[in-house]
């Protein structure tokens, strides 16, 4: 939801965000949960409710070593880069970057593309939904596109910490070398001329690529999808969420894979 | 991403949001090619770029003898109640309720009911997956929920001017009446006990029942399903986003239905 065009004046700050903030509870515990980066620092309100999922915060804490402050709840608000940090900010070491060849290796590679997408809400729901019907990896082009801001971490709700991403100068030129390593390219779009279930490439090596919200795919990254799929609609309006078809679409495609 | 303890004092007058304000340029378009509601008064940025769908609303607008006001950019933003209002904003009359008997009686049944997600921007989410789905309704609780504020009609998008929308006291009791009705209730539930891919009843009169972001179904809700289905889950994280599930749960019974 939120307009380009009022991003804040940081965008340069913000581009190079590779997860280092964390806000939100589900988000602070998967990233202790999983334990693959270093956490420096955690931040927890000091009148922060006896919720299981705080208690569980401060165990997973302790147990690595985390050291734990207790702050009020308005200096977490204020250091928050997001609407509803819920009493706890952690700050740690960046995602780390994978490398597209070796996702692209993988014979049972499933990627996601984005083309442009620079909502953060949608950048991180698209991030969950793509880890939760297992795909291999995500691939995010570096500039016209959001970072990994605190935003698309809360948003992503732990898959930040599973999902491996890949930063890209651009999504056709990562479509070509996806070509080239024998990976099928699956454009979704509105306008698509194959439904999702008549996809015959689902359980082959994939990357199925996603366009900006309300433009769709762009004319580059089309050209070089070997098929465009959409999603049939039944209802008077006329396209789905950015975030809505990544969850629709990787769902059919893991149900495929797993039939 | 809303927390719901940081509700914005004026929740009583929230609750009485009908989607009277109308924010975005989406919504708008939606609101004005449906013409089921009259429009009392559109403002517009003085400032619009004159991107095609500004002048298709402008159009839309002349033709329904709608009064366009131009108003600088910062007194929409002013007025706005969502963060993007994208430079137009529409006041009209209410949505008209829907019966939920009414809606119960259609053979063809397909409804949605929602027990106590608050997030404005999941409910919106929702019911613009639901109305591309083919939805013939959808169920929402008078209380403990959020009402049709103008952020809930930004983020559906247009499906306010046609998902019929039916209040009723509780979920629960609205289940009781679906079952004596004959209409079969599906809950969806991380810990269900059958696939949405087993579920027998998608193509029958059906409301799928989905619940609060985090907490899932209340017990009560539950006890009313005649079954209770979960989404397959590949990854590492539990759970998906309600508007997530609600797009994947809807699109597959549309699926069924179709075939």
């Amino acid at each position: 939801m939120t307009n380009p065009r009022r991003r804040p004046p940081d965008s340069k700050r913000e581009r190079r965000d590779l997860g280092q903030q964390v806000e939100g509870r589900r988000a602070v515990r998967e990233l202790l949960v999983a334990g693959r980066r270093r956490v420096h620092d955690l931040w927890l309100a000091t009148d922060a409710d006896d919720a299981p999922v705080v208690a569980e915060i401060v165990a997973l804490a302790e147990a690595a070593g985390v050291r734990i402050r207790r702050v009020p709840t308005d200096q977490i608000d204020r250091r928050a880069r997001t609407g509803a940090p819920q009493g706890v900010v952690a700050f740690a070491a960046p995602v780390p970057q994978a490398d597209l060849d070796s996702l692209l290796a993988d014979p049972r590679a499933f990627l996601v593309a984005l083309d442009g997408v620079t909502d953060p809400q949608n950048l991180g729901a698209v991030m969950r939904s793509a880890e939760i019907a297992g795909a291999t990896g995500i691939v995010l082009p570096t500039h016209r596109a959001v970072g990994l801001t605190p935003a698309v971490a809360k948003a992503a709700a732990g898959a930040l910490e599973y999902l491996p991403v890949a930063f890209v100068s651009g999504v056709p030129g990562a479509l070509d070398r996806a070509r080239r390593a024998g990976v099928w390219c699956a454009g979704l779009d509105a306008d698509g001329n194959q439904s999702l279930y008549d996809l015959t490439v689902a359980d082959a090596p994939l990357v199925l690529v996603l366009g900006a919200e309300g433009r769709g795919l762009s004319r580059l990254a089309r050209a070089r999808c070997d098929v465009v799929a959409s999603i049939p609609m039944h209802g008077h309006i006329a396209s789905l969420n950015v975030s809505a078809a990544a969850a629709i679409a990787c769902t059919e495609i893991a149900r495929r894979r797993a039939g």
